[in-house]
């Protein structure tokens, strides 16, 4: 039953040799890499605007150097990964660069941050998906007797994400590849629609009350580079690539690249164009709108058009953590066969992808959203610092690469990569203080702040519980043993019945001294088992041992451990006669001192377990 | 860790030599097995005077009479226990009773009623005892986001009540005597003080508007006879002695004789003094206030007095679900003897208590609890019929026990348990019409009619599977097997390492035919495990199964039950070698495929598991 259920709900299992029909061409595997990044074009230029309106003054001339200023970061960003692309044909991203070149501790750092940065993407894109939704039916929000509905609708989103990244990479992408192509056509023609109507029409519209003539207000380099660091979001996303080449079909390289390419022309395209349109069209943050909708009204009015946009940006959001379940478990498997997580993270799934990765991160994903109760603002601060620091190592492995190699034209390679490090180091350290010092997002920096070095514990604990294991299991010294077993064999006889009887003759056949024990709980019943079993004539001794608290499994075991303190030498036996009933009811008619007795003496050591069923006929 | 909360919570295990200090003397035996009976005479006047009220006229005399009735059948009953106490002077009565003198049958609807009338009661007492104190800190009130108050405080008493009894007998009694006797002293006060001014003011206080001349309606004989049933209540609980006689100290039966008969004396008393003030005071039931809190402010006026009494009446109450957590857990022991329900329920608890029978109550007791939402009025129905089936068939089965018998002066006896025979079976036919009758009560009557035989079909299917159980577990004709067996051994390995080799010296130790078996999961990993079996050089064959599908469990399942189907005449052995983490946390680092095959393997039939550990030295 539990198969048929997984059937409907996953598909049928896929066979290894079906990989290759996995994999997907260009216009697919598009929609599974990009979807993160577009989705953070949609709030970077929002975020520079707000870093740049101060008491009523937006300063927009300052926002378009900056937004000209991470449109070169991006080119940078982009070029780099293309050559980590070219370089690490295999995958694996900023985790296999930092290894390679910088060394084990930088990889698994970014590593690590990069797990954390996709949890935090589907956490922080699911609820804000969630939010929409609630806010868009006031209606749903008549039931505050309930769990926060919005938590509520995360948690199912997160669900849904998980069946239909468990059904597999192909799957996903089918059902995803129609809200992603709509967005980007939505958006290109509100920019296009604006343009037009910009030079046609030749003028600004009338600038709204409190808009002030731009460049008046002197800032600080410290507002820039805050407002500089916030738009940076636009950028986060184009990492992905790198942790997710086996998705695409041969040639994987060529198209990897032209995919990059793609996402990255087109991730500019929209960021400038709405950041010019913000410009022209003198847009400001308002309260209650995005300026997304604001830009969507001018271009579109009220029109059906206008919706399309906004509802299209909505499931952009919720599209983008759709990403992080295709980057986390192959980067999570990554970690895992090098003995950095759990060795079942390694496992492919039914339907050829890491299915436990895809569970961890929706488990991981499901508890953020419980504990932050699907409160998405207090999220978002933790955000963009993972990335960062993937973004950080990945070029500094890579400029260090370039040195190293010095190929012909190396300093090319090596100026873009090197200048990289620089501004995205600059970045971080910017993102990371001002986190700490604007007082409103700071319980989100202090957990990012204090979660990086517990993963990387966790990490490091689990490293070397697999090397001590490797060590020891090593056959490399193993001398044979050489003791000469007296087979010593104990049978815990409960009551004296046919069941009873398989359990001692298999006891007789592999043992030489074998002896069985019943538990006295009073002693009618004793004399009972004694009787009985001296009337059976199996030549094996009984012993009772008495207990006056009534207990049956702790003196069992205790009795059982001296037996194998007296035997120091070799192996105890414990051959347990089991019960099976024919139905489960029937189960919960018996003490289950058999299931008891496993559990208790299953991590003693030198005692072997023998269970030797009886099936009731009936 | 879990023996430490465990005698925290319940107390030291005692020895069974201990479980004669256990007993009770009659003061606080008293209290267990009173505490009951004594709630109900808190409100059977009320019940009668309800039952008489039509259109705003109280029938007074009627309700005289109807207390008297009622108290002349009391007597009826109590003699009637008094024989069940002597004449089995081991406990167990009105399953005892009905089954040794009507037949089995009988004796379990007996005693399968008395158990759901059990059940109701703390169910009933418990959600009083919380509604009541509820309604007293409207505070409380507050929080109407979380669950229902009510529910939740009756499930915390029921977790109390079930803490105290798993501590023993003897704790639960001396928690529970000082609300009892309190509650005797206010009660008796309050009647002798009503009493005394009765007499000294000579005078009748002046009649509230609406109260009419006694006796002036003409009422009908069914009205009568359900005024009659539900004063019926006053007797409920008596029962309750006969089921607990194990917690008297000896001489047993001289004990529980006048425990009996005290507890009768002071019931009639209560009962007698509530109506008789009733009618002296023209006393007629009314909304918001309770019968009791009449009578108190009566006697007691506003003073604390007034509150000591209201407070006891609340007390007893709860107190009242406590004598069910005394009586139901012995009965339900003894149809487990006898194999009518599960055979755990015999076991005695660390405290000499069964502490299953306890669990099992407070279980389904906290179930009804919860689906009828802490609406006490909907239980109040499923109430007393469950008492007066266990009544009518003690009786009968005491009638006919006389007759069989025919001692000197049997007729005495024969001439009480007959009497009482015929009324408390019309009693029950009322109750049992009355309920189906008045619509407000329908839905719980549904209920208790339902579940009497359904409990019936389940104590009967019980019955079924340990005799079934018991004929094919008879070592009676038994033929010992006679087969030579060729030992077929089978070791899965899931890698060629150090945790192997135990596994498979053990399985060259017991085993003839040994052959070892590799789930290959992609084709790499199986050349490698191959190359390092040879290197073993154990002349064990290995088998690799390929797994396309990337299973472990299934192919290795299939596989063992394949070798199983071409030895059919002897058991097949599997040894599965298995990791021991020296750290629970370790144990997530790995996959359970060992504990996998043994819960797949583990209802196999003719498939014997032994399980070889082998523990992680760090």
């Amino acid at each position: 039953m539990f198969y048929t259920i997984r059937s409907f709900l996953i598909g049928n299992p896929l066979a290894s040799w079906q990989a290759r029909g996995e994999r997907l061409g260009i216009p697919l595997a598009f929609v599974i890499v990009a979807a993160n990044a577009l989705s953070s074009s949609a709030y970077a230029s929002e975020e520079i605007l707000l870093s740049l309106t101060v008491g009523g003054t937006t300063l927009h001339a300052d926002s378009l150097v900056i937004t000209l200023a991470i449109t070169v970061l991006m080119v940078l960003v982009v070029l780099s990964y293309d050559y980590v692309i070219r370089t690490y044909p295999n995958g694996g991203g900023a985790y296999v660069v930092a290894k390679e070149n910088l060394g084990t501790g930088p990889g698994v750092v970014a590593g690590a941050s990069l797990l954390l940065d996709y949890t935090l993407t589907v956490a922080v894109s699911v609820t804000a998906g969630a939010a929409a939704v609630t806010s868009a039916f006031p209606g749903l929000a008549l039931f505050p007797g309930l769990a926060p509905l919005r938590v509520l609708l995360a948690g199912l989103l997160v669900i849904a994400l998980t069946l239909i990244n468990l059904r597999g990479v192909r799957q996903s992408a089918k059902f995803l590849a129609l809200p992603v192509y709509l967005f980007l056509a939505c958006f290109f023609l509100m920019l296009a629609v604006a343009a037009y109507k910009h030079i046609t029409q030749g003028v600004l519209p009338a600038p709204a009350p409190g808009v002030v003539i731009m460049g008046t207000t002197v800032v600080g380099a410290f507002q820039l580079l805050r407002a500089f660091s916030s738009g940076c979001v636009a950028i986060t996303g184009v990492e992905a690539i790198s942790n997710t080449l086996n998705i695409f079909k041969p040639p994987q390289v060529r198209n990897a690249r032209i995919t990059l390419f793609t996402m990255g022309l087109l991730l500019a395209g929209l960021f400038l164009g709405l950041s010019f349109m913000a410009y022209a069209y003198h847009l400001r943050p308002e309260e209650g709108q995005t300026l997304v909708s604001q830009a969507a009204r001018i271009s579109f009015g009220n029109s059906a058009l206008y919706y399309a946009t906004q509802f299209s940006t909505l499931f952009i959001l919720v599209v983008a953590a759709n990403t992080s379940f295709s980057a986390f478990p192959p980067l999570a498997a990554r970690l895992a066969r090098d003995g950095f997580l759990p060795r079942p993270l390694t496992n492919l799934g039914d339907r050829l992808v890491f299915s436990n990765g895809i569970l961890l991160l929706a488990g991981f994903a499901s508890l953020l959203i419980f504990f932050f109760k699907g409160d998405v603002h207090r999220l978002l601060p933790l955000y963009a610092i993972g990335v960062f620091i993937g973004f950080v190592l990945t070029m500094a492995g890579m400029t260090r690469y370039w040195w190293r190699k010095r190929g012909p034209g190396w300093w090319h390679s090596f100026l873009v990569t090197g200048i990289g490090t620089v501004v995205t180091g600059v970045v971080l350290v910017v993102l990371t203080v001002t986190k700490f010092v604007s007082p409103g997002t700071w319980t989100g920096a202090w957990i990012v702040v204090a979660a990086i070095p517990v993963l990387l514990f966790v990490l490091a604990a689990i490293h070397r519980h697999y090397r001590t294991l490797a060590e020891t299991l090593s056959l490399e010294h193993h001398v044979p043993s050489v003791t000469a077993p007296e087979r010593v064999v104990i049978i815990p006889v409960g009551g004296v019945h046919r069941a009873v009887l398989p359990a001692v003759e298999y006891a007789q056949l592999i043992g030489k001294n074998v002896q069985a024990v019943h538990v006295a709980v009073d002693e009618d019943s004793a004399r009972v088992v004694e009787r009985r079993w001296d009337r059976l004539q199996t030549n094996i001794p009984l012993k009772i041992i008495p207990s006056p608290y009534r207990e049956v499994v702790r003196p069992l075991v205790d009795y059982i451990q001296g037996v194998a303190k007296e035997h120091p030498s070799e192996h105890v036996t414990v051959v347990i006669p089991e019960f099976v009933p024919r139905h489960w009811w029937q189960g919960l008619l018996h003490n289950h001192t058999a299931m008891l007795l496993r559990g208790a003496l299953g991590r003693q050591d030198r005692i072997i377990l023998v269970t030797v069923p009886y099936h009731l006929p009936r």
